[in-house]
């Protein structure tokens, strides 16, 4: 998705042009999640594509020359998706703790809401390693951009560096496994606040450290 | 790898009762280990494992019936590699947060040794849920026991839930991934510094909260 302008985009320019063509391609890109995280990416077709769509295989050959195509394409779009969840919600006047513990509820929330992301995303790692790398690199650069946003503020430590950012990106990404993806019972705001505690105060008993 | 014995098992009894059968068991897995590694698990091959073991053909028959028993039994292998590396450096007496600085530190060794337990352990959500799954739940657990001991000593918070563990092994798992298989350049003690100050004293500036 293009932060800017909320349209779906394929990878290499084929965006579509009229209000029905992005419609189209949404209903591709949704579909493909769909397909993709039930079957994975060797057993997956573009017909059990198009067939979730409701499109005709030619829609698809306007937008996509193979299903790795619009494997890669989709986990772009995911990655954006992922972005804007946490964009939408962002308040940059909220203190930076505050601002991290928003930014893991959207995603937790995200997550639950396209519980395929994690299957999609992992897969990548092995479809299409460049766009697995780009994914977590630009998530944590975002990450890092707030954190020295907060240190500026003089509300976060100052020596705060990438590695933390990647650390907390992976607080984030676990939890998002085991409480969005295999169960969610747990309110995502009560997960959330688990990494936030970490975050405010550590894990030592209070007073000793 | 069997934590007692220190012995490589297969997972179905399969376990050799000479020393030259263990030698031989141990090559094989290693051998797996490079082929599944380099290749990923659709594209490895029984032929290219025997051939990196320097192995017969039959010797792989001896042990393992297909190329998935053998990869299932790399995954738990590997994960016991990661449990043992933890195991062997665990201090009882240290302090709390110093044996989770220690744990981790082990852990980007062991990973900066073994870079390919990321790309087999990864690709065993698809090929083998049940041992991605319980490859995380075993090392949550093993992690979760530890905490559980120093807020009983008084030296971590008593609130510490398996969620804890949870963010705290998201936050290991992808520093290996950034700092030990992506690039190796930084000190493995320095890497666990960052978790290691983010448990001590969370990421608000000194003084603030």
């Amino acid at each position: 998705m293009d932060s800017e302008t909320g349209r779906p985009q394929t990878e290499y320019g084929k965006t579509p042009r009229t209000e029905r063509g992005r419609r189209t391609l949404r209903k591709l890109l949704d579909a493909a999640a769909l397909e993709f995280g039930e079957h994975g990416f060797h057993e997956a077709s573009i017909t059990g594509i198009t067939r979730r769509a409701g499109t005709a295989l030619g829609s698809f050959y306007t937008y996509f020359d193979s299903k790795d195509e619009i494997f890669r394409a989709l986990v772009r779009d995911l990655s954006g998706g992922v972005r804007d969840a946490v964009k939408e919600t962002h308040d940059p006047d909220a203190a930076s703790l505050e601002q991290e513990r928003q930014a893991l509820t959207s995603f937790l929330r995200f997550a639950r809401e396209h519980k395929e992301i994690y299957r999609i995303i992992d897969e990548a790692e092995f479809v299409d390693p460049a766009s697995f790398r780009a994914h977590y690199e630009n998530t944590a650069s975002r990450m890092f951009a707030r954190l020295k946003e907060g240190a500026d503020k003089g509300e976060l430590r100052e020596d705060l560096s990438e590695a933390h950012a990647w650390a907390i990106m992976g607080m984030n990404v676990f939890l998002g496994l085991r409480y969005a993806v295999w169960s969610d019972d747990r309110k995502a705001m009560d997960i959330a606040e688990v990494a936030s505690s970490i975050l405010r105060e550590g894990i030592a008993a209070t007073g000793r450290d």
